[in-house]
C-alpha cells in the first residue's frame, strides 16, 4: 500500500506490529488520531511508554505490579492458604473480575509447549515450588486454572508431579457445559467430560 | 474491570479510546507491549506523536502531506485536468492503490449529514469550487467518488448544483455488481441499478 505521507506510513507500520491489527485497521487508527485533539495522542503515547518503562512484576507471584509485591500478595483479606496457578496476567484479571476467588495467584508466563519451544525452565515453575516449599505447610491448596488444551493439560500434569511430595491438595477449575449454553450445541468432548464429571445436585 | 496496576489501567483506558477497540482488546495490546522489547513501544509512541504533531494537510486538495502541497498535487505525471472528489484520505489511498487513476484529488473531509450535524460549510466544498473557478477551464472533469449512501448521494447532488455554472463535466464512479460476485447474492438495489445502467459490451 502507498501512503500520502511518510509520517502516516511510519505510524501505520508501527501500529500494524500489534497483534491482531492489520495495515487497514492501523491506517484507520492513524487517521483517527489525526482527527482528535493533539493531547489525546500525547496521553496515549505517554501511557504506553510509562507502561513499558515503569511496570514491575511481583517478586512472589509474577503478577504485574506497581511495587515489589503486588496488591494481591500483600492483601490482608486474602486467603494466603490457596494459590491459583494461571497462564498469564490476562487470565488472572479474568478470574479477579468474577469476584469468586479470594486466594493468591501464581502467573506461570505461559504453558509448556514443545511446538513453540516453551520448556518448563522458561516458565515460573521453580518459584511456585519454592513458594509451596517455603510456606512450610501454610499453603493448603493449589488451584490449576490453565487452558483446557493439550499444552495446558501437559503443564497441569507436570505441576502435579512436581508438587506431589508436598502436603498440599491440588485442584483444577471445573470443566463442563458453560452457563447459558444449550446441550445440543455443546461439543462432544465438553459434554462427555461434563457427564463423567457429574456432581451432586445442589438443592 | 479491575487491573493489577495503575499503569496498566491508564494504558488500557487510553488504548480503548481508539475506535473499534474495547477494553479487552486494549488489555491484550497493553500486555503484548509489556512482552516485546522496550524500543518497540518507544518507536510506536514516537510514530504516533510525530504523526500528530508534524502532519500537514495539502493546501490545495486537503490530502495528508509532508509539505504545503502534497506529492499528488505537485506530480508532473499527473493529469491536472481531472479532480476526483473523495470523502476522506482513506478513500484517496484506496483509489491510489488501484493504480487506475492518474488525476488529482479533493478530500471533502466527510459528507453532508444533517443527522450528524455536518453541513456543507463544515466540508472542503468552497475550496473545491475555488479550484475549479481559478483553473479557468483547465479542469475538464470532476469525478464524484462518494459513498453510495443517502449522505453521499446528497453531497454529490449538492456538488453538482454548485458546479453547474462551470464548463466542467461531472462524472461518478460506476456502480454495479462487484467483480467476482454472483448475481444471485447481489442485493436488489445494486442489481437493479446495474441493469438500468448497462453499457456496451467491450469486445
Amino acid at each position: 500500500m502507498e501512503y500520502p505521507s511518510k509520517l502516516i506510513e511510519d505510524a501505520v507500520n508501527e501500529i500494524a506490529k500489534l497483534p491482531g491489527i492489520g495495515k487497514k485497521t492501523a491506517l484507520r487508527l492513524a487517521l483517527h488520531l489525526l482527527k482528535v485533539e493533539e493531547e489525546r495522542t500525547q496521553s496515549l503515547s505517554d501511557a504506553l511508554v510509562n507502561l513499558r518503562t515503569k511496570t514491575q512484576y511481583c517478586q512472589r507471584c509474577h503478577n504485574i505490579s506497581d511495587a515489589a509485591l503486588c496488591a494481591i500478595c500483600t492483601g490482608n483479606r486474602r486467603d494466603h492458604g490457596v494459590i491459583c496457578v494461571v497462564e498469564s496476567t490476562t487470565d488472572l484479571i479474568a478470574i479477579e473480575n468474577t469476584s469468586q476467588y479470594n486466594g493468591l495467584y501464581h502467573v506461570l508466563g505461559g504453558v509448556i509447549s514443545p511446538i513453540e519451544g516453551v520448556s518448563p525452565g522458561d516458565l515460573n515453575i521453580d518459584s511456585l515450588i519454592e513458594r509451596v516449599h517455603n510456606a512450610d505447610g501454610d499453603v493448603k491448596e493449589i488451584v490449576l486454572a490453565l487452558s483446557s488444551t493439550m499444552e495446558g493439560d501437559t503443564t497441569s500434569f507436570f505441576l502435579t508431579k512436581k508438587l506431589r511430595s508436598y502436603p498440599v491438595s491440588i485442584t483444577s477449575i471445573a470443566r463442563g457445559v458453560p452457563i447459558g449454553s444449550e446441550l445440543e450445541y455443546t461439543d462432544e468432548i465438553t459434554l462427555g467430560r461434563s457427564i463423567v464429571g457429574r456432581k451432586a445436585y445442589e438443592q
